[in-house]
């Protein structure tokens, strides 16, 4: 099955667009975690989060006729922005559905990137059908946010990155740490990384309300979240895990792990203070279950993604605020 | 003269203890720019700020019984840090003479990190009798801010890395813009990046009313700043430049620029925005100095160094919010 995922073949492509993001370490972290603890921060890549890298890899397969009609895509601001960012580079025309009560920052740097930007509501509309009529319409390919092989591959160059990183550092990682949306990043990246290192543990992190894929793992299918949920982790908030992604999930990941919005609010206090980075949210969680202590990292080696940084300046600044009384 | 700073040794010292810190690229940045911009940031330094790479270079080449009395510091907070967190790694006791009105970020993690923290008053006290006294009491040895061989070295390690990480990539710097308080951080790092590059332009850049180095390039000697002045970088608020940075930077420096705190609010938004690093006022005055305009950019290869990144919640939401209005 993951033999049609090829993640060195994304790398490759990827290597002269986006950013070998750099893994970090913070003797703050290590001193909470006590523990080695190794940062990927893709919060520093091109467009704020990894998402440039499924989606670049999945554009510039596209065949010429293909390419001339342009791509759709339903995102709720990182996909967008990273299909927007690779169809400039490519010279491809992008539209893009993205919920009304997005992001600002995430709704104006997909159109300052390129994208033609469709809003609907988000709790009344559903993104994928108007997605799809618009590229019914214009004879347009949609591009998936993560249920495809090459967007899947491209997101995977994350952990391929972190397996590689590691060897230079001389760090051999217990277990790594990914965000879960609908699951592609954590599922390119488990088998870059089970590649490299076949006893890590690779543990997906869920907003609670939204840990479709912590209750998956368990289940054993495919479960869905309640229609009622809600979360500050905007990026987070796929219905139910991808049947691609939850293929190789089910076989490669170790458990899933949950956070609150509390904990996430954290560990973006935390990141701002400590790491001197932003972290939007949905980045945040996998910071946000090492410091809430969901996992066991004493005398571990664990690396965590921060998988982007589009937040918006209110949010951030209130955020920041409530550690400062 | 420069041959007391041996800026090799200093990393060799450091290679274990401190980070090496990225050399990013960010297209928007570039695209500001017209040309590209290489970004250093040491707000991922260990303690926040570039300063731990001097101060551990100075405390670990004192003699037994000078450490075993202890050190004394003035600083307005990130040579504090940095001389605390050496200490504690060293075992020596650090104690700090600092501003009572220094960000309380800088003040609260001094302490944390070791160091035993006296405060005065910025604008009617002397930090420098008050240290004097202290060390003299308790037979200690004063740890240099920026005029000192050993802090010198140890602060251009941060040149030595831009040289060695141009060069991993490829790119030859046509000009490198430093923040400048006493110069220290200027001198050490052009003395190692003029080593590399003969040809490289090595740039200052202060806040308007602290523009004692700009005004000395020009009259060639050590000019002082007026003491009304006030400015948002409360991290280059040196009186003048020092009696040893000066005779380098006389010699290796291009010329020095000068922004407003206007600039530098607007570059700590743009870092926000665009880059995802938390940046202070101080550690934003050379991605200021391009982002104003304040030096040619256009197709050419341009090194900012970003100092540091410690900067209280709540200024650093004021100043975010004022872009999102």
């Amino acid at each position: 099955m993951t033999e049609l995922i090829d993640i060195e073949q994304a790398a490759g492509r990827l290597s002269d667009v986006a950013v070998r993001t750099p893994l970090l370490s913070n003797s703050e972290l290590d001193k909470v975690a006590g523990g080695a603890v190794l940062v990927k921060p893709e919060c520093l890549q091109l467009t704020g989060s990894f998402k440039i890298r499924g989606a670049y890899n999945f554009l510039c397969q596209l065949s010429p006729e293909e390419a001339q009609r342009g791509v759709v895509a339903f995102s709720s601001g990182n996909h967008a922005q990273g299909v927007a960012a690779a169809g400039t580079m490519l010279g491809i025309q992008t539209a893009i559905v993205m919920p009304e009560d997005a992001p600002r920052a995430k709704l104006d740097n997909t159109r300052r990137l390129g994208g033609e930007v469709i809003t609907y509501d988000r709790y009344t509309g559903d993104r994928e059908t108007i997605a799809r009529e618009i590229a019914a319409e214009r004879g347009s390919v949609v591009v998936p946010s993560y249920d495809h092989d090459y967007i899947i591959a491209g997101q995977g160059t994350v952990g391929l990155e972190i397996a590689q990183q590691c060897a230079e550092l001389d760090a051999r990682p217990d277990q790594v740490l990914v965000c879960c949306g609908g699951g592609g990043l954590i599922a390119g990246s488990a088998i870059a990384l089970k590649a490299n290192y076949p006893d890590v543990a690779v543990h997906s992190v869920e907003p609670e309300g939204f840990d479709d894929t912590a209750r998956s793992l368990v289940s054993g299918r495919r479960e869905h979240v309640d229609p009622a949920a809600r979360s500050i982790c905007d990026a987070l908030q796929a219905h139910s895990p991808g049947a691609k992604t939850f293929a190789i999930n089910r076989q490669l990941l170790a458990d899933g792990l949950v956070v609150s919005d509390a904990d996430v609010r954290a560990a973006m206090r935390f990141a701002f203070l400590n790491l001197k980075l932003v972290v939007e949210p949905g980045g945040a969680v996998a910071l946000a279950a090492v410091l809430a202590g969901k996992i066991e990292t004493q005398d571990k080696t664990t690396v965590v993604v921060l998988s982007g940084g589009n937040v918006d300046a209110e949010l951030f600044a209130e955020i920041q605020r409530e550690g400062s009384g």
